[in-house]
């Protein structure tokens, strides 16, 4: 018998490094598989649609991904809506500052696009961002949409540096209208709760596994999840030192983890 | 003899509305200019130059106005960095996220236009900002160069309602440079002290009209000005009620004031 039933593993820091590959996580992987175990991708990454992350872990990290297995806060975000409007979405109608990741999710779900009086506002990481489209969406929420933001990093890393994540951009328009937004990503628990709902797994047998405390750990503690932190990516010995609320495990590397 | 040698005067909800005239207020420049009167226009817009700034004044609005009478953020900005590097400005190097009015205030100083890895990096608001300049603004900070807001106003009007004015734009560099900027325009003292050295009045004998309280009554509160509210604009009696700190006199329209 396994530990966990359903594992919940973030990517950048813990499948990968940016282009590097980390041979251990590709083979915990890989046990998962062969034992059987039910495992998703949890990423904050709104810009790509699953099958363009699942098509990276597999094609480029050698990792067995199928899209069915990837959970963005696009994907939370759209179920998010339908819960909302539940069958009168198509009634309904959205403004959304983002990639097509993000767009396509929440235009999947039939709501419709409208620039002046939506009923909800989404933001998310835009490369392609103006400030038209910041204008759109303040004015829109300061008619009354409701403001969501798919998550809160505030930066990501890139081959130049730490450049604006989500968390950034939406602060400018948090700042314009003088509210926050309702967070959907890690480290909020809206994303295993909808991961939950959508894949059908039980969250008291699942397991959050990721590098950076801020975020999956703190999504794992949020949600009521055990937590697997490891040391490959973001969070150091020093910063887990400081925290009150520990992660569950802690490990070097996931050639130190036994799935059964 | 008059009761202040020195005048500095908002624009906007203090002498027009948008594109409304306020007659009150042409009628208090002409009194201030028959009595021989010192006046400055104290505004927050870094888009305009004060040729384009005293040019709207005298036009539209039939307002006595010459581009010297005119004191902006982008004036102060360029001012501020004029200290900041003395005789050596023409070897140091800027990035600027701003409008034309900023921009040639800027660079009419001598500093070099850097994207890379300026010394300062300037931001205010720009109806052109892309995340490209976003990403060139937050990698120069995190390379160490000194960061600078024009001014940090939330909003600013125009025909469809409250827009993201600069300080919004300025919340996004510092959420993803995790600092805040060193900030000129109104309420900061430093546009008045910029104003006082640069124009030669006495700050002790000048007084701040504005209709706001939250950028022109503190811009004078924090400078050691007389302050004088006037109710045409965005401030209520409500909110000033409100306020522990009061401006030192508070008049219904213009009308009210005698200038002798």
């Amino acid at each position: 018998m396994t530990k966990y039933q359903t594992y919940l593993i973030d990517l950048d820091g813990t499948m990968y490094r940016g282009k590097e590959k980390i041979p251990e996580a590709q083979d915990f992987v890989k046990r998962l598989n062969d034992q059987n175990v039910q495992y998703y991708f949890l990423t904050n990454n709104t810009t790509q649609t699953p099958e363009q992350v699942a098509n990276n872990l597999s094609k480029n990290h050698q990792i067995i991904a199928s899209p069915e297995q990837v959970i963005t806060p696009s994907l939370a975000t759209a179920g998010y809506i339908k819960n909302m409007f539940g069958d009168e979405i198509t009634e309904h109608s959205a403004y959304v500052i983002g990639e097509f990741g993000l767009k396509s999710a929440i235009f999947n779900t039939g709501i419709q696009l409208n620039e002046v009086d939506p009923d909800v506002v989404i933001v998310g990481l835009d490369y392609d961002v103006t400030y038209h489209k910041f204008e759109l969406a303040t004015l829109a929420i300061k008619r009354g949409a409701f403001f969501i933001g798919t998550n809160a990093d505030t930066n990501l890393p890139n081959e130049r540096g730490l450049v604006p994540g989500a968390g950034s951009v939406i602060s400018l328009v948090e700042t314009a209208v003088q509210h926050k937004a309702k967070y959907i990503g890690k480290p909020e628990a809206d994303i295993v709760d909808f991961a939950a709902a959508y894949k059908g797994f039980d969250p008291s047998q699942a397991v959050m596994v990721g590098d950076n405390y801020n975020t999956d750990i703190k999504c794992g503690l949020n949600a009521g999840l055990d937590t697997l932190l490891v040391y490959t990516g973001v969070s150091t010995h020093e910063d887990i030192v400081k925290q009150s609320r520990k992660p569950t495990y802690q490990i070097e590397s996931l050639a130190d983890w036994d799935v059964e």
